[in-house]
């Protein structure tokens, strides 16, 4: 599968820098104009907006032009491809636990019920 | 909580590498030596040792001597800190399909029981 591992690869290279993390942290929030997002970075603007550049390009991030501002957005479901690379990285002895959690909460569930 | 973040910056530079990351792919089946581990990558062993080196300093793996032979194993939920990042930047929208997913699934469970 090469693709999905491109994907990975471009994705954990985009979030592994603190100012793009808290780029994403804030938008996933709600989506915000450009103004807005760099001002809590003691940064200038086109280092920022390089930020920005480099989550697009990932696909983390979208933005939309409307006159002369630009509101950015999280692409829905754009870091689930890193969530699916680290679920297929569970050891075996991590797999065991996962499935006993599993057996338990649902005995836990019909105990109660 | 800067040590949670800091974490999850350790974690993710160490992933935000492709030979870093086929290491990680061949630990979650089982530990292995160095030779062993080294062998599939076209690349000088200093080399492949300063990748396994980066990993180990990231807590992402662990490794033992025995004799001549070091043995590396992937550290037991090492992983779980950038899981739980990303599980965080979920969007409303994305929780609310998740919540919508975790309903059908329930009612789904209760009409075949």
């Amino acid at each position: 599968m090469p693709k999905y591992r491109d994907e990975v690869d471009v994705v954990l290279r985009a979030l592994a820098d603190p100012t793009r993390r808290a780029v994403v942290e804030r938008l996933a929030k709600s989506p915000a104009v450009v103004s807005e997002l760099a001002e809590p970075f003691a940064m200038a603007l086109p280092s920022f907006m390089q930020h920005l550049s480099a989550l697009e390009s990932a696909g983390v991030i979208s933005s939309k032009k409307h006159g002369r501002v630009r509101t950015v957005s999280l692409v829905p479901g754009a870091l689930d491809v890193v969530q699916l690379w680290l679920g297929e990285q569970r050891t075996p002895a991590e797999r065991q636990a996962d499935d006993l959690g599993v057996y338990l909460s649902r005995t836990a569930r019909r105990r109660s019920s």
